[in-house]
């Protein structure tokens, strides 16, 4: 049974053009025109693009003996609402627990997702298990390995772990990603502050500042230089980290970066709002800045210093935000927007001129798929990539609410927010999981896609940290030790 | 006649795969496995790549009642031979000479070209038959204009003429483009040079220092700033420059930074050899950097800050070059590099690591193609496009020399340099134009190349100014007028 | 008649302690414990620090036929209200004229002076009378010259005449002041606006944005550079300027930036104001900025990169503002600030923890008495020192307002500000002029102060400037010239 | 018995002026013309300078069962001979010593001192008595604690000891002072290093490149940052540690940096010589850089983003220094300096016109005089002053040698440079204790000098830390627990 994509125009990252897509077992087979195939989904006026790509997402993330109330299956339900096709999960194993034995968990949850999925494997212990089991991980496609510099007592590794885990990954032809706050400042702030009667949610915001952020980046990269290892920074918020990566980028670093679209289109006057819970669902970390940090952010993606716009996605419904009245630091971190980013990123990003077509593509899909070596499975309008696509529809709007959404919590951070650009259809491996709004996917359809180690990027760095190694001065004469 | 290119791999901007390509009608027909064809070229151990892309030559360029010595056939050839398939030249209209005179003229040159073709219009004053001849002159497809900021007393445009160009070219959906260096204090310094007695070559790097060269492109770029215009910098040599483009890119600014291949791998060092002829027949503007500003320009080709390889050949014999014995500012300016611009950067930048092969494409051709509007007729590899190609070796090595080069002049800068990497084959339009270092092309086979203006780049620009355009301030009861 | 200051803390651009201060003939001659005269003035719970200097006024300045309407009278009479006890005024060349001449009329003007004086004369044109006269102007003791890169058909320079003076200051051994705003962008954006009908006031702050004086900031700084003079850039009122200042600092470059108490503390909301006389009444060049550009420059004067905080005092009448209703190009650039720099710039930065007093010293007084070659004469508490001294009470406080102001104009930008920290006693070379609020001074009073060239940054310039000026590379076997 | 500096120039960080200086009890007790005094000494042609303070040295340092060669003895002896009059050692208490003891040990070995001295207090592990005991050293008058960055498992701190201690440094009026590297990685390096067989010299400088050092840097300025305290960052050697001081300070953070002489003027070929010995007795941490760095820290000094010179003298003998044979890290780090310092920085730096006099007295004496709370006790030409003095003839030359060298130790790092530029005599506290070139000095002759906590730089801090101090929202209507 083949299906064809009629009179729409094609927009990739790098190619905008008029053409028919025909698929076929879950592939696109044909780009051309005048196309037929056994179905027809009418795309006038609309682009038709690579599905989104989010590829920071917490679904069914455990928490204080519960879950992110988002699982794999309302929350890649809510992805492919909003025109994403695909998402990279981490897979977190717990203190002494083996990454296979994580691994295992996280297999355990996936299979109810809509759409297609990969993972990134969480580093936050060190040891000899986790050194050995890093190769399996990698054989078995999971290529990215993510360290949080934060998170003081649980997921947090220190300096001498982040360069052990980051050579061992740059050996193994990974790639390394960082979650870069400074877990020990944050730690003494948040205790501060607590001791002050700084308890709400605002304080959540005071406890990590930008300079706590853009430290951490900063020293990330050091550290992802000195073992050879290209870098991947999650969630980067604002101006401090920012910079600390267009900083390395000047020097020939590989290092690229990730802003969130909360942090694009949301600000810290959220946390002043004089109702507990309206804070209190906007706690993330890190936190939402202030303008500036935003058009930081903006005209990260507009040069090329940042890369991916990704949400974070961790969602956690009002009763178990609550958790943290009266102590903030006990506030679940996380908010939703799987199903808003591609929307909500159009809106600001196309809309404004700010970004082309192109470069929005780029950064929701393409990019995203390049660096994690998935492209051109994923992130293409090609011949025989997989049919993960989006037919857009500029015009169509709506209004951002909680009331209508996929997603299992009971506010959206966006509410009231109107958009202008949506899906028409939202296609996974060919199947149409979403026309004009309405949701009619497979729990079960998503499938786990692995990737290759030893990507270009990671050949070239490799190449050169080898041509300008430290070489030893010959010597004839060396004196007798002094001891 | 169908052509298949068998047994290579594929290199892109954005991919790398093993894949046949079909010509058929000077165009890419088919990429795929097994194909077949008419005549077969085997590119087993070989890239296939889009054929480089020359944004930046001076060929028969007019110059003291004579010309630069290669011209359009003997440029065109020196490119093909090297793998480039393309070059863009500019069209230099004399003092009140009128755009689409100066026009007539370089279509009278280019009619000898091997390769294809297209050209830049320089804007070397200003004035209502200037304005009004922009228009025409983007209809006919050319949709640049250069616009020199040095060579005060003849090309030199000053501010106000920038600032009304550039508007009138972001009116028509152009590109600016700059030779970005201070007229005026290179002027002075120059004939302070000659009046203390500096006069050899190497007083033509004192004269214009990276200094002046950082200051005219931050000056364009605000200019472009102000008048809504996307700017790309020719020539960037040196850290002061790229600092100026890096810090607009960090801005969201629409600038684009284009290095030449001398620039990446020849230093100051040469201005100062004993022997006059060696010297003189460096002198270019800008001039060679040191190795730190050699460093930036790396970085910023790893990094995306800067875009584009380029030559601006513009190649002058010794007899030429002796113009300017007793006196530097008489020494003809210009180098050529046609030929050698793609081994050379294989060399120093793949060959390090410290490019991916997908990287020199983007910066050889691809880029460029998209800047242009050129792509994807120029600068891909995709069903449909050109068959301008190269099929690259990597393990061909050569020793540079003039002795063997296309090139009508005697002598070579890069002369004694160790390349490896160098075209097996060279195709324009599906012709076999080099096979093995073997030229056998055509004079008169390259044609124009048309341009479309208002790329996807200049639509979002025109948005966001719009979008942020000055609003008066609403007032009810504005005083009389104090006069 | 002796007269001793009793029971204050000394407070100086390097120390706080506390001291009388005995001052004869206008002059300290002692310093010390339990000094006794015959006058005393209790400084209890007071510092006594040097009197403000004001190194930007324009006062009497001639406009469209008429002047601005504080003159040396007035002016200086607000300037020893405020704390101030020296100005230094700008002497104008109309077109053509001659330095001397142009001097003569400020000579003229500045003979009712309550309080000491100094000149910089501007370049406003460029030619051999000016460059013969600029030698005799020196002698008299003015060795400071302004440089206007904006007024585009008045007092606009262009590049080469910028260079040229600027080397004949250097080799005359003066410094370089500079108007950074690019005159031609700001000429054309104006003429735009008024087409398209943006007329009000706060059309003036959309002509001259920021990057207009960022980049003239960035192109003074080179010409310097290459004409070997130091450079001082006056009202530095953004990040875009002050950014080009601070790289050029970090290069090792001798320049110097004054932001204005103005800018420091007031923003372009004002021009927003629906009272287009309140909008007028703000309008001078550069305009107010936002706040992310008062954060830059009060962080400036903390680390050093800025050094001056000034006023630009040139003030006008609403009825001479509303010249320019209907045409914001038409309306008097400038605003007072003599009175008030003082007391705001203790109140916003010694009062918030921004400045210490001792910078606030420095930056009100002794760094531009060094700068000027004024100190110690001016700018300190030092035995052998001017008594230009002002006696001030961090508790003293009052809400400004032009009901009681000095300066002969009908309103005061920072009407309604309150101030916490003012002169008890204001003493101008000893003798009492300001005795709480109330001015008791002398018209006439003040005496021109003439500076020595060749101040200490100067001669280190020169030296290093000597030391890498450019060699001929020596040669044998130069060919013959090719003509 | 008074003494009288005759017929010389007093050169102060503010000015240049011929006056005599009258020294009586240790003290100037006047400054001015034709002076007169018990004895005379003849400044003809001389500059009566501030004594050099050097605020970084180790003298009879422990280590590996031994010492650094110089002690107070021959380490204050040779600071005599080159200028310098108060050094400010380390106090370096052992794992688990009290900060009481560890001062008492000091105290033993200062009693040797020819010239006065000073203690910075290090904070090498952190627990309650170190917390409670950093109270009483203040009240000491040691108000200066330094904190080790590198050294791991030895003196290193990690990021909560360093939070907690500079939190504990600010709320006492202190400074935190910072030896910035990451320990961690340069462990990790070191250990891979000899792995790989580089054990010799040249390993010490591949084990802690400049990123290492920008790293900790940039960590311990936001560290400090959140602490709000006050830090100065000790031996800045390269752009990446400046870079990070620069970006903090353009901020209004506030930070100092201080190079040392080692690092203006030496660089890393040192490191390549054949000589095993030579190599080895120039490590030192950080080690020394390229030339690129070496400009970098000079225009520091120019611009005031860098503060002090001084030279973390260390001296260890050729013996020593061969613990190291066949494990680099074995070597003891460390240089001397302390006699070369003011020679050399004059030789390179005013003899080049870099700085003038007066910065070269801001940076080796006045602005640490004044960083410390000691000025003007120390670091002034004034009345009430110690009269630690230097007679500076700017046309004494010598070619620096180990043969005539005041250091115990067998070599000298700048062997054979030719300095110009020398003292004619050096006072300490009024005696005289080097005439050109012949030290007459008394052992036992040097005072603790103590000083003040909350100098004004940590009085502003603090109060503008309280000004922006985070605030908890006032909320009615908080929810009830989810919990």
């Amino acid at each position: 049974m083949s299906k064809v994509i009629r009179n729409g125009t094609i927009v990739t990252a790098d190619l905008t053009y008029r053409a028919d897509v025909l698929i076929e077992g879950g592939k696109i087979t044909a780009i051309g025109e005048n196309l037929g195939g056994d179905t027809e989904l009418d795309a006038t006026g609309c682009y038709v693009m690579p599905g989104g790509i989010d590829p920071h997402t917490h679904l069914e993330m455990p928490f204080m003996g519960t879950y992110s109330t988002d699982d794999f299956e309302s929350g890649t339900r809510a992805a492919l609402s909003g025109g994403t096709t695909m998402v990279v999960d981490f897979a977190l194993p717990s203190p002494q627990q083996g990454l296979l034995d994580a691994l295992q968990m996280w297999d355990n949850k996936s299979g109810r997702a809509h759409c297609d999925y990969s993972y990134h494997m969480a580093i936050t212990w060190w040891g000899q298990q986790v050194f050995d089991e890093m190769e399996e991980v990698v054989k078995r496609g999971i290529t990215s390995f993510k360290h949080f510099m934060a998170y003081k007592g649980a997921l947090m590794v220190n300096d001498d772990e982040l360069f052990a885990s980051f050579r061992r990954v740059g050996d193994l032809g990974g790639i390394a990603l960082v979650h870069a706050e400074n877990g020990d400042v944050v730690a003494e702030l948040s205790a501060r502050l607590l001791a002050e009667g700084n308890t709400g949610p605002e304080a959540h915001a005071y406890s990590r500042p930008p300079q706590v952020e853009g430290e951490a980046t900063n020293r990330a990269i050091m550290v992802a230089d000195m073992a050879g290892v290209p870098l991947y920074v999650v969630h980067v918020s604002c101006e401090d980290s920012h910079e600390a990566i267009r900083r390395a980028r000047s020097q020939g670093k590989r290092v690229w970066g990730e802003p969130l679209i909360q942090h694009l289109t949301l600000d810290e006057s959220e946390y002043f709002n004089k109702d507990w819970d309206h804070a209190a669902r906007r706690v993330m970390s890190p936190p939402f800045r202030n303008r500036s940090h935003q058009d930081s952010l903006w005209a990260g993606l507009q040069s090329g210093s940042l890369s991916v716009v990704a949400t974070d996605h961790c969602a956690f419904t009002t009763e178990q935000k609550r958790y943290g009245v009266g102590d903030f630091t006990r506030i679940p971190n996380g908010t939703g927007g799987l199903e808003d980013r591609m929307p909500m990123l159009w809106t600001h990003g196309v809309g404004t001129g700010r970004l082309t077509p192109n470069e929005f593509v780029a950064v929701t899909s393409t990019n995203i798929a390049k660096i994690l070596n998935l492209y051109p499975k994923k992130g293409a309008v090609l011949v025989g990539a997989d049919a993960d696509l989006v037919v857009w529809d500029p015009q169509a709007e709506k209004t951002i609410t909680a009331g209508s959404q996929q997603s299992a919590i009971d506010y959206n951070v966006f509410e009231g927010q109107k958009v202008r650009g949506l899906p028409r259809f939202t296609l996974t491996r060919g199947v149409v999981a979403v026309t004009e709004g309405k949701v009619d996917s497979r729990e079960g359809h998503g499938e786990f896609v692995g990737r290759e180690p030893r990507g270009t990027v990671n050949r070239a760095l490799s190449q050169w940290k080898e041509l300008t190694a430290p070489r030893p001065v010959e010597r004839s004469g060396i004196p007798a030790t002094g001891v």
